[in-house]
């Protein structure tokens, strides 16, 4: 819902203090969004037949609440930005814009699983420059605007970096799901990839790209992403030293199939496979 | 490795004071284990890079410690049962045996996703009597006694309770991946299932019966396992209300293609479908 409106627009130029204080900001959001959304995760059986089932439907009333949450305390601080998020319409802004996933992995989340999390990023018209992905669950919050990122669980804080990976045959691979490639396209990228990796893992969502930052993945490939699905993950890829883009190589602020690697070389190997 | 020798055999007989003390001594083995683990879990690039890949493998080094740490807590206080496990030899004891698997879900700790766990089972010669399912990262277990289950993650404890699912089609499904089906049995099967129920989950090993029996996935469906990956999810389920057999609806301590379902109803249409 709500990408109508939504495009690249002129660039905004922000000071490094700025970007400080947006980062800082970006996190109180999305911990602020997962203290909403954490009452409602794993919720007691009884409880949602109690409510009826049909009309209690408890990862969409987190993920609207979350939303809430967030846009409150973006309209309070920064009142003329704009706000893109998953659950309700487009509020066009100044240029820079608040883009923002309460649940990505609303699959995992229902099912009682753990990759999923809280997503934030603020769009300069051109690019996210701030990102950070929280799962309030681990407890676990991973944030970075393009130049650095960083992994922070409770009082425990450490700098993310990717790792090398000089061939396709040795990556450790991740993908969502192999039934999110609908295009013949998507679908034969998608093959020739898994074909050549040394293991392809499902099941990841947001959480993969975390890993990826980490160091622990060395490539996501993934298909039909919206805006708020990715922007957040850019800033953190980045800056842990990997690279996300569309299967082009372009920027993929705007979602679409999506490729990243912690490892630039690599990204430039799967580039070319996709495109052969 | 090492379930050579390792079959049914005259059951033994439990006192409920007995079962009460090995299912207290599963969960420290289970933690004792975890603390084990731990320090393997994410490791530093550099750290990795610096021991020479090829000879330093950390997973295999934690779970080869883990089972060490298993097996001498269990020389200690119960030397005459025996222990199967994935790491070692089967060690063939008085009848009841413990059985062990220090890492289940080895791909997803590599990759520092969260899906994976100890597990550790007491076979009794024809069933696991005892299973546990422990989460270091976490800090969550699951345990079971066949009658009862349970979730703790530090002072909180909960009962599980499956909850119900009257038709294929309501059902949330998980699995760890589509190609852990090899037969044409098993893949038939597979797809069979896939194509019936609302949703199927992959990427989840052990942890997808934890929350099948807390109540939030209704079916896993999973094939090629061995006893040390399955002995200890059956109590659990079982504990929790819900039923754990291979695919004729027989014994599934030995392994091989298994089906869990949270109602036993949903298990015995999914049976139908399995053996049509």
């Amino acid at each position: 819902m709500g990408t109508a409106g939504f495009a690249y627009s002129e660039r905004r130029e922000l000071s490094d203090a700025a970007r400080d204080t947006y980062l800082a900001f970006a996190i109180e959001l999305a911990m602020g969004a997962g203290k909403a959304i954490l009452p409602y995760f794993r919720p007691d059986a009884l409880e949602v037949e109690n409510k009826g089932s049909a009309a209690y439907d408890p990862v969409t009333q987190a993920d609207r609440l979350a939303e809430q949450v967030m846009r409150e305390m973006i309209g309070e601080h920064f009142p003329a930005h704009g706000v893109l998020g998953e659950e309700f319409d487009h509020t066009p802004g100044d240029g820079l814009t608040w883009v923002l996933d309460p649940i990505d992995g609303t699959r995992a989340f229902v099912m009682g699983l753990l990759h999923w999390g809280t997503l934030v990023a603020l769009f300069d018209g051109q690019r996210p420059i701030i990102g950070v992905l929280h799962q309030p669950f681990t407890q676990e919050t991973f944030a970075g605007d393009g130049t650095r990122a960083f992994r922070r669980q409770g009082m425990h804080e450490q700098i993310l970096r990717t790792r090398s990976c000089d061939a396709v045959g040795k990556a450790l691979g991740a993908s969502t799901a192999p039934d999110m490639f609908v295009t013949d396209l998507e679908r034969d990228g998608f093959g020739t990839i898994r074909g050549l990796v040394r293991d392809m893992r499902y099941g990841t969502d947001c959480y993969a790209y975390a890993m990826l930052a980490h160091g622990h993945i060395d490539l996501v490939l993934e298909a039909g992403l919206k805006p708020y699905d990715v922007q957040a993950l850019i800033p953190i890829v980045e800056g842990a030293g990997g690279v996300l883009t569309d299967w082009r190589g372009e920027n993929a602020a705007m979602g679409g199939a999506v490729l990243a690697c912690g490892d630039p070389e690599l990204h430039e190997l799967v580039l070319q496979e996709l495109q052969s």
